[in-house]
């Protein structure tokens, strides 16, 4: 598990509250402002709302969890498992593999294999893979798509706040002593969205792009190999030419372990 | 109907609403110009009538109604439909089909399995639905191009119209004292720019590429299920394959069902 | 003749100079600028000049010309007639089409029927009608790229405009009761640049894309229709797939006709 | 040669000295700042430098050369003269094309004769020869890219020199009779990035593009010839396949001539 | 090696510097702020720590390396090393090379000449040497990816920092004196996120983008190099193919040389 992303979050955080603690007269209540939070958490989250039907909203969390604990299977590991499965298969014929489906934890694997003993034919295996690739591509658009809306809305509603309180701050300027204070009450609006947005949701958005780049990576591997057993291809060729899609480096560590 | 979209707009409006009554000091009139908002949402229609033709531009409404109203049908009733209707050519033929044509609510499928039934060559067929398909994502861009264009126009004509206020104060500057009144009515242009934009047009418009999006998914699922079904194959095996369209955990629900 | 963009510019530089002539205490006069508009609108020339080589600046006036007074062949008249050439040339042969050639006044639509009497080889019709329909979207390219352009730089002239109006401003302040004024000619020139960018030139451009992707249409309907008829392809066929272009409603339109 | 680029600078500047000039309380000494200028044009160069290889920047002027003074050859002309080659191709065989080398001044056309008269193969032609153009479309990107990135880091340094003088102002406010000559001083580093870069470099790159379009143009005109040629196509045919490139009118013009 | 990106960051900041030093009532430690240093450079990597795992960002130092040291190999030894290697392989055939496999010092030529030798099938050869290619192309977008954030997420940085300062000052107002003050320091945090970004990150960006283009032409030269090599290509075509990659002018120089 990659916890790049929650220390990511926390250090963000963490710099942030600790500028304002250290920083010469400055108070911690200056910064908390509950009607302000709601504007620009709750404004995005309504045009968000707007964009996407209300499963996708609902699945957002989901879609959080994913950024900040994802486990994607090791490349090396799925590909040493594929090359395993063909030297059975080679071995022992298609049938064989029946044997090892649940050894296999892997459920893209799993599908894949279950289809050649069946005897499918291979177009049609590689047909259903690749829907199965694209709808996890699909689900990752869409779950990308409420975050960069959310980073995008943020700040724009952070704006909108900050108008408002300019507005009503212009309107009673009766007592210029209140300006500043009221100013400050307008701005802090935007830095919310500001925060929100560079803080949580953009990042969070990149996060699952990468995450989402990788995973098609691993399921193109698994085609790849299973288009290959099926063929009854050479283990040592599989081998090579999945190893392919590996960095030099890490093919070189492979040759030395 | 997904009423993700009339709940977000009535939330997005509240939420400003809220925040300006709750505000210490504020006053709801202070926040209402009508020549502002003439301003905003006139120019960014004039705008708007200037990049379309009437015609685009007076369905509009219908664009807006697609947005918050719409009725997308459901994938899984519809590829179980089209597995039903390749049962029954199996069995008996594709002139068989044109019995169960009054049954088939959804017009692309009925247009379809007519030219089946009639024996319209494939390739005619084909080219036909992705004709019917390509008109339908190009009806879909031209509402989306407006509403994006009204996005993008209403915060611009937000600043035309504060620049406009800010010169007028600028000009009777002699009574200090108005200055702030001046300020602040010049910003609410602004602020219904922002609005106006983020509220409203711009999340409108995404949704309306999703509702594209999953429109063309299932005509693309109608396509292949109708050349599937005119080549004769396998009931099974087009069930197999229309249903690799969804994503894995739809399909195990299927299964279970 | 669509009117819409005529109307649209109307209606933006009505209401801008309505929401001045009737805000209090403003003056017409405060809005009028000679210098600012030079700098706005002859740097926006200038710098486009520098981007595209005389020939195509001089064609812009045309250019708008296109925008304003666009003149589009209706889809579904050209697609009977298409249908209607294919019915001489299936009874009478291909020759008879010769005298039908004057009756037809679309340019491009006679091009090809003369190449097909001529018994010019498809591939070589088709290759240049291709190459009419590239250079059509080339130049409709070169023009929106000069709108686009001017659209990007007004703007730009119009804070160059009012970075110099505050300099000037600001080396002048020993009398205080000045300051408003000039702040109030320096925003002017921004004004401009927002107006002349947001009211003309950006919806101008996205007009001509409209436009273009229009006419290409119909040149691929053409086109298609062209090579059906040389083909010697049935006449209902080649209705039917050329009616596919249009969207269904339109279609049952023309059934119910 | 087309002048366009080298006007519409002269008139950039000339409008932006006389409205200076013109301006009432306007001093010409207060809008020149060497160190500004340095800040704008040497950061925005030093970060050019950051981007690209040495050999890339120093072929900057070459570029900006380019855009003042390109002289592309002339599409009719040269269609006409690939058309006569071809004529003598027909008539006394490839070979007779060699006597005819010396009176074509264009590389890139010489160099396909010279190929097609050695008897070179028609795919290692057409190779080499896309190969030029894709040299010269990644040469021209690479100017273009420059160009691109100062009229980007322009504004970028702009702001920071404005931000610098901003702080030094903010400093030293005991005499607030200074406050506003320091901001007009800090300002005029924006007004050099603005300028420096919508004056000169941004529409520069974009000329650049357009250049490069119609050389490539060009070369794609030339390659078609040359592989007809070789190919020992009909001159009337190459004629009028090339001259499909011209616009209609250009065309009409020419059966005039 | 190319010294233009080490050149072009001692220059920027060498003229920040220089400007900073030689503007009248300037102090250096009027510039100098830890706290706001730590917002921009600790949050903008906070932020970049959330879009990539902990991996990636381990390696952007490395990133950083390529960039300011690169070394390309150059591409006319590249060529000629091939065209060398192609002889041999036409005089003494495939096998021969193995002989020269040690004076190879590029190890993509080196593993794809191995392969030949090894009597791999071209079809694996070229499918092995582009995944490599994929991979090194791969792996330079992801390291670009995280200069980009950087550069995106620093200014953003710099402005939720110099909101936090502008919220302290105005919380602070009773000393009017002191506002100048909190002001400047409110803004440095601004000026860091500009420089950080625009003086290194941006740059950097793009010279990564630069060098991986190098690269990957380089490798493709390398990969058409060998399968011409192996299907047994006269040794002179293949100079004359793999020369037609350089600009003209490097070609002419060649033929000079």
């Amino acid at each position: 598990m990659d916890l790049s992303s929650v220390i990511g979050i926390l250090l963000a955080f963490g710099l942030i509250l600790g500028s304002i603690l250290t920083a010469e007269g400055s108070q911690i209540s200056a910064f908390i402002n509950y009607p302000s939070l709601m504007v620009v958490v709750g404004g995005a989250m309504a045009a968000s709302m707007i964009c996407f039907p209300l499963k996708s909203m609902l699945g957002a969390p989901m879609v959080m969890k994913t950024v900040f604990l994802n486990k994607i299977p090791d490349v090396r590991t799925l590909i040493e498992q594929i090359v395993s499965l063909s030297e059975t298969a080679r071995r022992d014929g298609l049938l064989a593999l029946e044997s090892r489906l649940e050894e296999i934890d892997n459920l893209f694997v799993q599908t894949g294999i279950q289809m050649a003993v069946d005897g499918t034919r291979p177009e049609v295996i590689e047909q259903i893979l690749r829907n199965d690739m694209n709808a996890v591509a699909q689900r990752h658009k869409d779950g990308r798509g409420i975050l960069e809306q959310m980073g995008r809305f943020a700040p724009a509603f952070g704006m909108i706040g900050t108008l408002m309180g300019l507005i009503i701050m212009l309107g009673n300027m009766s007592d210029p002593s209140s300006i500043g204070a009221g100013m400050a009450v307008a701005l802090i609006t935007t830095l919310y969205g500001a925060i929100v947005s560079n803080a949580v949701f953009l990042p969070a958005a990149e996060k699952l792009a990468f995450i989402n780049k990788q995973e098609l990576m691993n399921m193109e591997i698994v085609i790849r190999g299973i288009m290959a057993i099926q063929s009854g291809e050479n283990p040592r060729v599989i081998e090579q030419q999945l190893f392919a899609y590996l960095p030099p480096k890490s093919r070189v560590e492979k040759e030395a372990a």
